[in-house]
């Protein structure tokens, strides 16, 4: 039994389960709130479904950790879902969201070894196992700190592109925040933050940064690792490497980065310490 | 001669000339700053060249203006090209990118009759002739005031979503805006002003604004009309209907409104004047 192809499997069954459902008023329909705290729609329940059949067809069994389903114990470790990540997007057929499914050995995010993210609108296939590397579709991926322009490699510090979670964000965070902006070249916000993490593995980004205080574990287990495996570092915003217990109801602050010296220099901008 | 065809026909020329070029080294090979100020890059006058020779093609002679070509003289109106937008994003294969093209009889906004916007990654082709509504792909597309939710129709004041350009917004433009953010239960920034109006245009987003005075006119020609023709309104940020000369010298700032009403409550939190 190998835990990433089971991994595996789940997303791309999410992805056939979910392919007709998305952005309608099925899918839409409301089922009161689930065990993290938001409201569970009909495609969120039947993601959740998916993945958990697609694990009670094997072996394995382990402590299953959702926003839907709360807490399922098994003793084979954690399996961490966020079967949709970006619901909102999905709701409006907005083609921007993904699966993401991590296996942990222990109830903490540094102990995330194998992880997989499906983007549900194009099929991509991100995935990491421990020590391995990152890859998407079978070709390893990972951050890039130079930027390719024809004939000569440039240092990407000339073209900054920051990814930013900034939904709700209070005026408070965004005073934080503005700094940063006014100095990257480039913003984006693309609504669904496991798979803009994804995008920062691959070198589309070369920071992602959610300051609210609002991202659950759950949300970002798998996107952990598969950064972690791309060369990029995370950081809480007071500096620590970024660490916290599973489950839908720790909330986390995180920086992703190219490195520490980039940390330190949008750190210093966020001036939150 | 059709006008709204020839300028189907050049949108879809651009995405077969560009799509094995968009990400590449080649791709992003510069060649010096364009007319509008921004650096060329090859794929850029690929685009640009894809459009004038489908126009060249026809016994069609407008007055042509590009931010790469600048102006080429004619004498039937107006053809307004951004051939791509999005550059950032297509350089570094963020998979959200289009091609714009407008057709005015005069020299300004208002005066745009026809207009094509094609998503260069999805292949979508939204497009609109003035007084006969907005199309994406052939199916009539506007602008949603309600969300479904399954059983009920809700109003979408409970769930807002505004997108936002704020790409190196300086740190006062972020102060003018931060209300808004804060109020919003969600916000986005793809980072190509004319199909995130496309998407407003059919919609996704209750609101897209852009305030910090940087777009050009030939960037929001062809969505100027799609958003009008969706049932969109176009304000300036002093609350006039949006309004400016063609070409590549006129800078804009404007906001993308459901209604009347959401602009006055959007242009209050903003409070600029």
């Amino acid at each position: 039994m190998i835990i990433i192809d089971i991994l595996k499997d789940a997303c791309i069954h999410v992805k056939e389960q979910t392919k007709n459902l998305i952005g309608t008023a099925e899918g839409n329909k409301k089922f009161g709130v689930g065990a993290g705290g938001d409201i569970s729609r009909m495609v969120d329940l039947i993601a959740e479904k998916a993945v958990i059949d697609t694990i009670k067809r094997t072996d394995f069994k382990p402590t299953i950790i959702g926003e839907e389903c709360g807490r399922i114990e098994g003793d084979q470790g954690y399996l961490i879902m966020d079967a949709i990540d970006g619901t909102t997007n999905a709701s409006r057929d907005i083609p921007f969201y993904c699966c993401s499914l991590a296996y942990a050995t222990d109830d903490k995010l540094s102990s995330v070894v194998d992880a997989t993210i499906i983007d549900l609108v194009r099929g991509d296939l991100y995935y990491s196992s421990k020590n391995k590397g990152a890859y998407l579709n079978g070709n390893k991926i990972g951050i890039k700190k130079y930027v390719n322009n024809g004939t000569e490699n440039e240092p990407r510090q000339n073209d900054i592109l920051i990814g930013l979670n900034i939904s709700g964000a209070s005026e408070s965070i965004m005073n934080h925040i503005s700094k940063i902006i006014s100095k990257a070249n480039h913003t984006r916000h693309f609504g669904a933050n496991a798979l803009e993490l994804c995008y920062f593995a691959r070198g589309f980004m070369d920071a992602y940064i959610d300051i609210r205080g609002k991202i659950r574990s759950t949300d970002i287990a798998a996107a952990y690792l598969i950064v972690k495996e791309s060369g990029g570092r995370l950081y809480s915003i007071t500096g620590s490497e970024l660490d916290a217990e599973l489950g839908t109801s720790t909330r986390l602050s995180f920086l992703a980065v190219l490195d520490e010296n980039m940390f330190k220099n949008l750190s210093e901008d966020l001036h939150m310490s």
